[in-house]
């Protein structure tokens, strides 16, 4: 059995050139660590701290047992990749092919870098709105791509100007990526957003990432306006959806990606070498849990509720802010409070105050200092209140 | 809800430049097809047709009950990477340290990916021993990097000889992959191997791969001389495991990387765009499982019984070969039966007389015709009767 070979180790590891010198632990590991250590309330990273219907659990163990252990086909077991064309269909009377244009990924994350990966080539610029989720920037940089950036402010609500975003584009332009719901700012994209995008790329070959991993938690009777809903955007977009964000199970690491045929076939080459196939038994139970309309239909009004505390626990404060839209994230201003930056406040709440929450400029290239932090309000009530009770003393 | 602004589709997408335009459907994917089209033994993609262990079900279930529902740290549970760590160290007397050199990811699949995005940069050369698994040649051209073949050949076992892996290394040489046991050969690396490999990278920047999937699917009571156990290639490895492989289950799609601190922090950068983080409630069952060794220790017999069942089947056969020394995979020469090509026999065989397998020349970058076929032999001893039945008459 064990061979006596061991030996004394020296080194930790020979040296190796970063290919990202300037990527350091994620603000939400770092958070999230210092929420577990201070024992504060974790309202940084975008994860529930409640569990998903019981009937999801007893769906997966089911499979579980029934033996759908084995590698799922490559783009995803047949009736998941069905009900979810069925579900987009129903939603938006727009048909993608089960066959060839619905791929189930491990996670919206990989869906986002899979679309990257097939469409950026060496020195092509990919247009980001900043605020942004953080792995965008590194995904194209990773693949010989140069991020280029629309700053949005709060100070006009985050509202895209769509003028500044074509000043941007050069015959180098082959991406833009898109999120809406919007992480962290809680906007969310309009009609006419959707239409004023269609006329910038109408004649060109830029392609498009909708990012739309909140797609089902959107507020006050807003509609969703998915990128696939625009004729001009859809035959250009990998549209990205996370089941992990829409039915509380963040953990799950499961999702999909939308596009059409020729721009699916890319995809799946990519993703059949990133990670091949994803967990069979949960792809099983989440075809299954889909086939009840009701099991999404009920999640903005869920999440509204959860809003809508929220902002209640905190009224008292000296926060103010534009009640989110949609995404499960609030951000408010401080500057009524203190004049520290974002950053070193939310560390000093979460050590003194004991609510933990992510400063907003994590999510810009430029440095800026907007004093904005984001709330995550996917939480029980209980926590929400007792936050709120905290951040009322400020 | 739903808004009635659907339209009708004309396009299939617009024009995207392949960046593998060489890549089609998988040879896997192509055979499972038509194997289930037909009716055929499937003892072509590599995954068991029997299910794991009743306790590790059980202990998914245990913790998606529990709600261990969202996101793991990114690099994995504490638990599961220092259960990890610990297996490595009682084999090997070598330690990897869980919190900076062992990570958990979605599949060996991802954890290759990851590690050649670590390092290989672009205009770097990658060596390959074909036959290969058909994922690293792709991983290396997606990132930049030109994949060296070094060609094994039937005729001597393929047997490496490492003067030629020598005579490949240029000065833009940055990583070799190695892959032990063999896939599709069923050849594993001896202590000697890794000696003279050590004498070949001991003075140079190369960076090694170590794809180490089958590492408890090994016969005859042959060690297995993962890459680890030598100190030279130790502080330059990244050494990729499957719990999908080891446990029965490549549906749940987790796998692990250990590599020394520097090289993990480089990974675990990559892995964090890739996927982020893998399936929490497994990640809790397999750490609680790999706590009881036999459950890992007892493998080796598992399926050299079944490589066994599988040689008696197809002993009275035309077919002549070596008894696969790891993996669970079995090649057979068939040039007493045909002197067709391999991919035509292999389809052939699936339609003619119901079993599928794979072509061998499909690992393979160089057109070549050593009429090999490779056989699954992880199924269940009736399907390997019948399959040694139908072989017989051929
Ligand atoms: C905007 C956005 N995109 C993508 C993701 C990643 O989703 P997943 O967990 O499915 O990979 C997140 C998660 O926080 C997100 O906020
Ligand atoms: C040699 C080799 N490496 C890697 C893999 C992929 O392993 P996983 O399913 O854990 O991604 C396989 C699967 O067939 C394999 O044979």
């Amino acid at each position: 059995m064990a061979a006596l070979n061991g030996f004394n180790r020296k080194k930790l590891g020979m040296n190796i050139t970063s290919k990202q010198p300037n990527t350091g632990t994620t603000i939400f590991t770092v958070m999230s660590k210092l929420a577990a250590d201070c024992g504060a309330l974790n309202l940084s990273q975008g994860f529930p701290n409640f569990d998903c219907s019981p009937k999801l659990t007893d769906l997966v163990t089911h499979y579980l047992k029934k033996g759908m252990n084995q590698y799922a086909p490559m783009a995803g077991i047949q009736p998941f990749r069905e009900v979810i064309a069925q579900k987009i269909s129903d939603a938006y009377q727009i048909n993608y092919h089960p066959d060839t244009e619905v791929t189930i990924v491990s996670g919206a994350t990989e869906a986002l870098y899979a679309a990257i990966v097939a469409v950026v080539h060496q020195g092509d610029e990919v247009i980001l709105l900043e605020p942004c989720y953080d792995s965008y920037a590194p995904a194209v940089t990773l693949n010989g791509g140069t991020p280029v950036y629309v700053t949005l402010t709060p100070e006009n609500g985050y509202k895209i100007d769509w003028n500044v975003v074509k000043s941007k584009i050069t015959e180098r332009t082959k991406l833009i990526i898109l999120n809406t719901p919007h992480n962290p700012t809680g906007t969310v994209l309009s009609e006419d957003d959707l239409t004023q995008l269609a006329e910038i790329v109408r004649d060109t070959n830029i392609f498009l990432i909708g990012d739309e991993v909140y797609e089902h938690i959107i507020f006050d009777g807003r509609e969703h306006w998915s990128l696939l809903r625009n004729p001009i955007l859809q035959e250009r977009s990998f549209i990205c959806g996370s089941f992990g964000k829409t039915f509380h199970v963040t953990g799950w690491k499961i999702g999909y990606c939308l596009a059409p045929k020729a721009l699916t076939e890319e995809f799946r080459k990519v993703h059949q070498w990133l990670t091949f196939s994803t967990v069979t038994p949960i792809q099983y139970a989440l075809a299954d849990f889909l086939k009840e309309p009701d099991n999404y239909l009920s999640i903005p009004k869920f999440y509204q509720e959860k809003r809508d505390k929220f902002l209640t626990c905190i009224k008292d404060s000296r926060f103010t802010y534009t009640p989110a839209h949609g995404s499960f994230f609030q951000c408010v201003n401080y500057q009524n409070i203190t004049d520290e930056g974002d950053y070193d406040l939310a560390i000093r709440l979460t050590r003194e105050i004991g609510v933990a929450s992510i400063p907003v400029s994590v999510f810009y290239n430029q440095k800026n200092d907007y004093k904005i932090l984001r709330f995550c309000f996917a939480k029980d009530d209980e926590t929400l209140e007792r936050a709120g009770e905290h951040l009322c003393k400020l």
